[in-house]
């Protein structure tokens, strides 16, 4: 085993809040333990181009109440063949970086368990997505907030909705994922929610909609999911439209709002504490690993595993007590 | 001049924040003035109903601070009809109500001007309206925390888009009013605000976004009303990106959370005075006027004209700072 | 086991955000399963006092997203005395109530335990303290939306120590547990954290600051929970002014705003999870234990074990963690 | 009159959220109109430290949003002293900075005063303040936001006070004036505001504690000014508990929160519109004047009027509407 004294830190893909604190908690761990550390901007496309920041203590002051991240972010297609990769090791070796952490999800793992395999430097992981849908933890960066996020909206237009015996689609975030309109849905009290797991006829829906209607409620509120199978908010309701005329219906799109924001206390204290054990981690000779949380604990998970393997978070428990609340 | 015994009171058109403040004024001080007061549910469609509520001190209780309407909104088509009027009439008479608060808009002006003339009964109106768009008045209640949930909106946005150097349209609430468009942009920081009093061609807008990329800006965001010319967020977009591919670009359309959410201090204090005044000019025995603030004054505007004037709230100045600070 | 027919409901001793979306829960879960509700005003109080109300699902409309409880709350000592539970009991069974679900902390439990010993009358309890100092669970109600607030007053509050090279000592609620302070301490990013498990000597305080100071730190937040051995925030600031001048010092006293709020996401789905728990471990004819959250996993505990064990929810690995990152 | 070439701008005494607003926008305008723009850290202090950096567009990006000022801010004596202001400006003069932009209070505006007549350079003040007491505007730079801040702390703390029955003293800034504590006093729905232009016996504020608790009011919230008679909200609270017991009663002392946070969107449009117009008002010519509003206007105030009168904002009315309003 090698030991690492220049840690390489980047966020990559889609951002999350929470990363700024993550990336905090990496710089500050690594000067404890007598590292250097250096930023890398844009991901891996700065990994290729060089584009390289190094980073004290002060560099990360103030930036933990920060969404987004401060060393930027995007998706990088050159760096999925052999000669970008080769150039981003020929730079990170000129830098003297001899270990990353990598901050994103599925696509940002992948990158990193070839790039490390390929060219043997250490990488150890954090899952920053506010999908929540990452195998090998509970909870991902950002997810937390984001619902924060979504049921701050729901309640705002609760209070109008209400006002007008009104009818309400919210499309919220999650292509492949339900977690977000899930949780969300049931705590913003919605009649139902749509999710990419679980197809809904339009039929069931209208005819759950008319048993509320009935019984007095004086206005609906129901998530879709951005992936759910009838194509989005619009889709569904107009299909409710022309079938279901009791309430005026109205559509919002929540969109890239559900990305940014200050993160909540737990997304911070989950940055906090999976920048520390990445770095603990990285220094103790683990790489190809993505830490994670399960209960309270932080824990590891073979970056292979993490990858391919999907972690379905949707109890059966959660969707009945969804069907039940909303009576 | 008649003594008035009894004041209803009622919300009618579009909600917005601020109107149970402004309810929650009306109550108190007419019952401190030794008036009775009964609440008329669903604007003019609860009046035609009879769908009446005596209110106390304490149904009034801990409401300041909610978005909505505890009394409900509604538009009414049938009160346009003298059948609907005589009914809605009728039902006042047998309730003892003697005198009327209105919370709404321009519709619900000339709604009770109409009444107020045809059947002599003293009406007083205060503009609850998230547009700010009413003649004799600096602000209108819930303008103030629509703007501010906007911004809210902007930031989180802002914090992706710097992250990813991307180009936002965001669509915020105004057919025919740019006001929230254009104080929300200046507030948020916004590249372009496009607004329906002003026609902007598409490829000036992409001229102005150019020059902010040359200028090394790493995201931009436009604000679109929805009364904009080119035909709101979407169509926006997509003709800028077919000409303009510097930045990635998204859209987000915020919808009615613009009209939710608890209200700001301004709004509640404005509401609570503008309530308060409306009980004592009632008591009075003037009719027929709306309630304004002018500067930190409160004043009055004859109905007529509030209805029948409209007030260019945007100035060249407005227009001019937001171009001059987007730089 | 005899079947359940109608259950009361009531929350007891100190409020936290998240109770009402339990009682919603709790009402609406037991409707699903037909059975009745009761909700008692006032905890025992109102239990003593007959103070009850027969609930319906519209009952529980629009309450998910408030702070506070509905069914108001109260400390009760009469309820210690047996004469004051014949009475509770006695009022019960008038009722027809034949299961309770009680939603508080420490004492709540006690009166739980020993009533339901008493009269074998079914009791389930729900965990509501912001405290976090609960056995069995990991995370209480309202434990994250108070956490949630403090770092909102701590970001505020840190605007104004960068522009000033000012020093604070916040004081955040905690007599016995420092599960607040050390997790809003670590997502406040404060420079220190003084809790009541861990004696902390002002010597070793002012030390700490005087390193952060020879940093170019230009401002420190203390965090100092209630129940900090030197006697609360005003005490420590005293003494380390004494000593310590580097920067001009203040003190914030947050108090019982942390009480308050519109729960987060977490407690609401918490709640939603705990509440709908509750009622079907009743109707299955179990009693005396609590609720808890284990990982992603609801889970129960014996009253008795809940009441007399002491969960240390402060690992050594976090409070390192609070030390490394405020360098 | 001398043309300007390079514009100094700087923040100085309390911080308030709208001053990064305003120096954005000062910056913008200054370049725009083709002039070079300095920030100056420290306010006067660093004026006499040559504590300068230059700014461009860029200086100023994603600064709009944030609470405090990057430009950081003190109170600085030395700059009374003739000495101390012969070398501020010697500094001045080295880094060709010829005309200055002044964010801040009345102690800012004298030193500014004095500063401009003794050695001819021309400035231009922007009133910076939470208090909202200066003469010559509307509105203070942060008031507004100030008061939103203490709005929500207040309905934080009656989700409490309501559930439990209790009385609570929240105490809010505002040494030698009330406008905070009776505007967030009325939007809050206190029951009781105490504000330093006004003397309150305690006697008779218990006697209007009293007629509440007869009228069936649950809970009660006291809001006093720092500058109260009384002594502040722990004296005052004290001596009320002395003679009345009808509530458990509380104190909540808000700090230094008040003065951070991001700006409201009143603000933000309040500082671009004010930091606009103070460059043009230099490059105009004019000097020693302070930048306000009047209605929706921008106006201008000569600084020898602006600090040596006080503006009374407490109008008679406003005292009544929180008098009947709380009933």
């Amino acid at each position: 085993m090698k030991e690492i004294n220049r840690i390489g830190v980047f966020t990559s893909g889609g951002d999350s809040p929470g990363m700024n604190a993550a990336i905090r908690a990496v710089v500050r761990t690594a000067l404890y333990k007598n590292k250097q550390v250096t930023g890398i901007y844009h991901g891996y496309q700065g990994m290729m181009d060089g584009d390289f920041i190094p980073m004290e203590s002060r560099s990360v002051s103030n930036i933990i109440q920060l969404g987004g991240t401060i060393l930027k972010t995007a998706r990088c297609l050159p760096f999925r063949t052999v000669e970008g990769r080769a150039q981003a090791y020929k730079n990170l070796v000129e830098a003297g970086i001899d270990g990353l952490v990598a901050i994103g999800g599925d696509g940002t793992f992948t990158g990193a368990e070839i790039f490390s395999r390929e060219y043997d430097i250490p990488v150890v992981c954090i899952p920053g997505t506010i999908d929540n849908d990452l195998y090998g933890t509970d909870y991902t960066l950002g997810y937390d907030t984001a619902t924060n996020t979504v049921i701050e909206a729901i309640d705002k237009i609760r209070d109008t909705a209400a006002s007008h015996d009104r009818l309400f689609f919210i499309e919220v975030m999650g292509r492949d994922s339900g977690c977000i309109a899930l949780n969300a849905g049931i705590a913003g009290g919605a009649e139902a929610i749509l999710l990419p797991e679980k197809a809904t006829a339009i039929d069931d829906l209208i005819q759950h909609l008319s048993k509320g209607a009935r019984q007095q409620k004086s206005s609906s509120i129901v998530i879709v999911a951005e992936g759910d199978h009838n194509g989005g908010a619009y889709n569904v309701a107009k299909r409710v439209k022309e079938k279901f005329s009791h309430y005026d219906a109205k559509v919002s799109i929540l969109g890239h709002l559900q990305r940014g924001g200050s993160p909540s206390s737990f997304d911070r204290v989950l940055a906090s504490r999976m920048g520390y054990a990445a770095v603990n981690q990285l220094i103790a000779g683990n790489t190809r690993i993505m830490i994670g949380m399960r209960g309270n604990e932080i824990c590891t998970t073979p970056l292979e595993e993490a990858i391919n393997n999907k972690e379905y978070k949707l109890s059966e428990d959660m969707l009945e007590i969804a069907e039940v609340l909303s009576l």
